[in-house]
């Protein structure tokens, strides 16, 4: 069994990466979620260790301190990490872990492991992104005018992801989604072991042979 | 329509790589061959600008000065090389570009044209490699034994190449190869005018608010 992938979702408030993903874990096998540290208390329902792991303030810190986080952000009230220890018992057990962060965390996180694959989600026009912000009829107009402001800004990060994933059509989009993400493992950074084991199998026939 | 991705395949001889070329092209649209440029002269049956661009050997040595090949080899008697001109050609019209090439010149065309994308293929195990190559009943076990030893060398090389793609079964080999490709389109670097448009709309829309 070879090591999974780790693919970092990003993508405007309203490109569907969130319906995305639960189509993807739903649809295929072999995926993960990341589950992200935070010092906020957990609401009704949520569980500890599969919505988030709840940490202390002190907690937090500590894991900070001894590099825990594959990256992590402090706000004025609370704090929230991705745990670098959950994500490799998944990637050891051959699962792709599939991680929904910001810009931000998502560039920390490719400086600090360079095998990880950036997929920025999007929808195929700025005209769309506005109709399905507005669509979801849950969004005061000043909200849907900050998230548009915000795509602005993001729009400005995307040549540094790995690839752009247009989201038209959800079913669609998330087999091209899983077949992007198989792909990957074509790699070579991802085919090592596969390497190693060929040329030593070709190098000891070769000496056989003398 | 947007602009075709340049791959180039290497591989082991008796990797199937040829076997794999000629089926992608049979079984998916959208695919052109490179044509190479020679100073041999033309085999019976052989055709201009489809098998071959026949070139003498000034006229070879003009395209060399005048920087027309991604890659050239010359050797005792006759010279190779790839016109960048119909690659460019074919990939403007949208094509995916296919160019079957040995290590050193697939590295060449990488450091001049760094989102050509290099595939390797390689059959499942040296055993499976050495199985091939005996069985196709053609070759003399001396030139199996050059081949293997060959392989030793070329396989020094895997690692410079972004995908390795292990041919099992042919069938299968070239549906996986023309998914990987087509995988592709979504690098960013090849999504360049998306960004353009999609960030273009997004602050036409901003300016129009203000």
């Amino acid at each position: 069994m070879s090591k999974g992938i780790l693919v970092i979702l990003s993508g405007f408030s309203g490109s569907g990466k969130g319906t995305l993903m639960k189509r993807l874990l739903e649809k295929y096998d072999n995926y993960a979620l990341s589950v992200s540290a935070t010092t906020r208390s957990p609401r009704p329902g949520e569980r500890d260790g599969v919505d988030y792991f709840y940490k202390t303030e002190e907690e937090f810190s500590r894991m900070i301190e001894e590099d825990a986080f594959l990256e992590y952000a402090r706000y004025v009230n609370h704090s929230y990490g991705t745990p670098a220890a959950y994500v490799d018992e998944q990637l050891a057990r051959g699962k792709d872990v599939i991680l929904e962060i910001e810009i931000q965390g998502a560039l920390k996180v490719k400086a600090k492991r360079p095998d990880t694959v950036l997929i920025f989600v999007t929808p195929p026009s700025a005209e769309e992104l506005e109709r399905r912000l507005t669509g979801r009829g849950t969004e005061t107009p000043d909200v849907i005018r900050q998230r548009m402001a915000r795509a602005v800004e993001e729009s400005e990060s995307m040549e540094h992801y790995d690839y752009i994933l247009v989201n038209d059509t959800v079913e669609e989009c998330v087999d091209e989604l899983h077949r992007l993400i198989q792909a990957q493992h074509l790699q070579a950074v991802h085919q090592r072991e596969f390497i190693r084991e060929i040329r030593g199998e070709l190098k000891e026939r070769e000496e056989h042979r003398k």
